[in-house]
This record gives structure tokens, C-alpha cells and sequence, in this order.
């Protein structure tokens, strides 16, 4: 840390990879995903001093991470949370990525621990995130005994089915024959998980049975939605390649 | 943010007022000492805009903090948290302040909103605290169903006795008269739980019915330990005055 007068200069541990290649569609919170996989390796000047020792036997982790792709560099004092359809709330009311400091923080599941790398489940960020920090999730600290949820209440969760169309899981099984998709059961899981969560922008909401597309995993998964059901009527390998690579 | 490269430069947007004027007896998880009090106000360019609009109805907030105080700018591999006597463990399996990045995470208790201002509980910063970010806790992302905690599981909480001396009470009820200290029971119930932790570094521990004092609220409280008690034996106005003055 550099502190010069009231700013502080931060450098970023590592990079997460993810496969939310896009903010489009990558879901607002990891915990509703909890079939994505994330990686984590420190940047070469944290490893092999043992940051990670005694990580064993944590079930989770918080990440801090930099939402970078904000653009925007001045903040709102309010955002209009997509769930609320309209409404606005005080930006520190939300868990909104539009802040004063675009800083997330994301408690993730470890499914493994090894020297410098983690893998993670349960992330909720674009791939190529910079991750400021890794803290264990303690609940002596972390998890109050009572507690009361404000705006989010009024909100009542998505309930949307999902189905695949015929020649869906077709497209799959080649797919996976050519090594472009390893782990089939877990895709489909996380395809359900993220339509489940309607990733489409407000604008999107009222054009009904119009396609559109999310990239997860470096696929792009083609849907549909009309009267509470998201159809997959096709998965496909990206036409234009993403910029970065997800974690195979 | 400005990014430069891979660095990120932050501005706190404000700055957290509390009772625990030195790093020496701030409690180390907040949630361990509820009878603390926190100020909170936004620094002015962020003031008026409604960042805290439609908080009302949540219980708590994250307070994302800079570890001002952390005077070594390199952070080493491990650290020895003072409840394993000894121990090592990894930074980043740790909450200690002295991190790559020295973040703080801190789960509070919002006792009032009011415009810009937070009135907050079981804060464990020292006064002084640069703000970076305030987050709501969100229970759907917040809050794993299931979880496991590793090495911290090993240690076996404080159970000391807290006592205070012949003479204490009148003490404070002078500084009370006297307008120097305000809420007598909860600045007692403070002190209880500051001392029960045992604040006293690792060095201090083996001297036995030492005198030690801890600054809260703007007040010396001087006290010993012997065979699980600690005996408050005097309670006075700080005699070089702190750098800030605690919120009143």
C-alpha cells in the first residue's frame, strides 16, 4: 500500500478465471450459481511464500476483487437494481459493481486448496477479474445471529423453468467429443442456474420469444423465454473467440 | 478508479469515528464487542445524493476499511495470530491486518441511518479508519448454509472473569459528572468485553498482575490479570490527549 494524502494505491494478487466470459449473464450473486467454477493462482511475486497455508479445513472464502469493466468513473449516488424493475436505491444500499470504490466482495466455496492455486465454486465474476484480497469466511465475525433484509424482501424470486430443445443435447455431446466442453452434467446445471436468474438487460424483459445469447464457458448458449419457461435451443462454440481463455 | 497498468488507485469515501483510540484493545472481530459504537459520515463530495437512500429495514453492513495504521509496507508470507500462541499461518488464511492489500472486512450493526450518517455496533477499527466501501449484507449471498472453519475451531475461547476494584465505580461516576464519559453501563459492558478477549500482546502475557491500560472511549482503563480475572483497578481521562476525539 501506497498512501499518498487521502488516496491509496492498490496492485491486484492475481486474476480470477471464470466462465462468465461476458458481465452479460454472469450472475449477480455466486451463491445462486453454485455450479460455476472459478481459478485463482497468485501473481508470481505472492508465490511460493505460503499465503495459502493453513487454508485447510476453511469451507469458504471471501474474495475482493475490482469490478474492471466498470467504464464509468464517476458513481451515481443511486442505481436502479434490475430485480426492483425500475426503482431506485441508494448505491450503498446495493450490492451494485457502479460504487464510489468498485470493489466486490463474493463469498465463494473452496473445492480445493494447492500451494499458490484455488478452485473455487459459487463466483459470480466476469473471467480475468482482479482480486484484491482472500479472506477466510469466519462465523464468529461474519454471521450475525439475527438479522433483517431491507428492499431485497419486496422481491420475489424468479421461479422461470428451464428446458433444452430438441438437438440440444446433441449439439452437446459433440461438443464434448471435440474437447470443447469437458464436464457435460455440470454445464447444464450452471446453464439452468444462470437463465433461472433471467440474465437479460431490463431493455430485453418485454420482447418475448426474441433470442438472445449468453457465453458461459466459451459457448455461446442460444434461449428463448415466453411465459415462464427459458428454452436452450442452441449451444455453440463462440464465433468470435473471447479474449481471454476460460479455465479448462 | 484510476488504473494504471495493474494498479488501482482508491479514495476513501469517508471516515469511520470510534472508542478504540490505539490498535492496542481494539477487539479484534467486532462482533465480540456489540456494545461498541461507530460514526460514520461520508466525506463531503459524496454527501447529498442519497448513497444510504432505502437501508432502512437492513440489520447490518459491511464496512470495507484501509488497515491505516500498518506501518510495514511489505507483507511476509505467514503471520502468528496472537490466539495461536505461537502458530504460523498463511496471510491469506488469516484476517490479520497486515496483508498484501490491507483491506479490512467488517460485518457492523446499523443502530441508525440518517441522511449521510451511520450510528454503527460491534465495529472493531481503530478511530480514524478510512472508509473505502459500505455494503449491505445480503443473507442470499452472505450467509452459506453449510460451512466449516479450520485452525480458528482449535482455539479454545477466553473465558476470563472481568472485576473491577475498590473505587472504580466512583471514578467513573466522576467522569460522568464531569461530562467525560456519557453512557456509564454500556462504556462498562464495553470494557467487559475488551478485556475478555485478552487484548494484552503475546509478550505481555506471562507477566502476571502487571499493570496494563487499554484507551477506550477517550479513557485509560488501567488493569491486571491473575489466574482468569482481569481487575479493572482505575478508570481515568487519558492523560496525553488522542490525536482524534471519539464520536460523543
Amino acid at each position: 500500500m501506497q498512501s499518498q494524502k487521502d488516496k491509496v494505491t492498490l496492485t491486484p494478487i492475481g486474476i480470477l478465471r471464470t466462465e462468465f466470459d461476458h458481465k452479460f449473464g454472469t450472475p449477480r450473486q455466486g451463491a445462486l450459481a453454485p455450479s460455476s467454477r472459478a481459478w485463482f493462482e497468485l501473481s508470481p511475486e505472492w508465490r511460493g511464500k505460503g499465503l495459502f497455508c493453513n487454508l485447510e479445513g476453511f469451507s469458504h472464502v471471501w474474495i475482493l476483487s475490482l469490478f474492471h469493466q466498470n467504464k464509468n468513473t464517476r458513481a451515481a449516488g443511486k442505481v436502479h437494481p434490475p430485480r426492483l424493475l425500475g426503482e431506485a436505491v441508494g448505491i450503498l444500499a446495493s450490492r451494485s459493481p457502479h460504487r464510489p470504490n468498485p470493489i466486490g466482495l463474493t463469498l465463494a466455496r473452496i473445492e480445493s486448496v494447492n500451494q499458490d492455486t484455488l478452485i473455487l465454486s459459487g463466483v459470480d465474476l466476469v473471467d480475468g477479474t482482479p482480486v484484491l484480497d482472500i479472506k477466510p469466511y469466519l462465523p464468529e465475525a461474519d454471521r450475525p445471529q439475527d438479522y433483517t433484509v431491507g428492499w431485497p424482501s419486496k422481491i420475489t424470486a424468479s421461479d422461470a423453468d428451464v428446458q433444452l430443445d430438441a438437438g440440444v443435447r446433441e449439439q452437446i455431446a459433440e461438443l464434448h467429443a471435440r474437447g470443447d466442453l469437458v464436464e457435460i452434467e455440470r454445464f447444464l446445471e450452471l446453464v439452468q442456474q444462470v437463465l433461472r436468474l433471467d440474465p437479460r438487460p431490463l431493455a430485453y424483459r418485454k420482447r418475448i420469444n426474441e433470442r438472445f445469447a449468453v457465453v458461459i464457458g466459451g459457448l455461446d448458449v442460444h434461449a428463448r423465454y415466453n411465459d415462464g419457461v427459458f428454452t436452450v435451443i442452441e449451444v455453440a462454440k463462440l464465433v468470435a473467440p473471447a479474449t481471454t481463455t476460460p479455465p479448462r
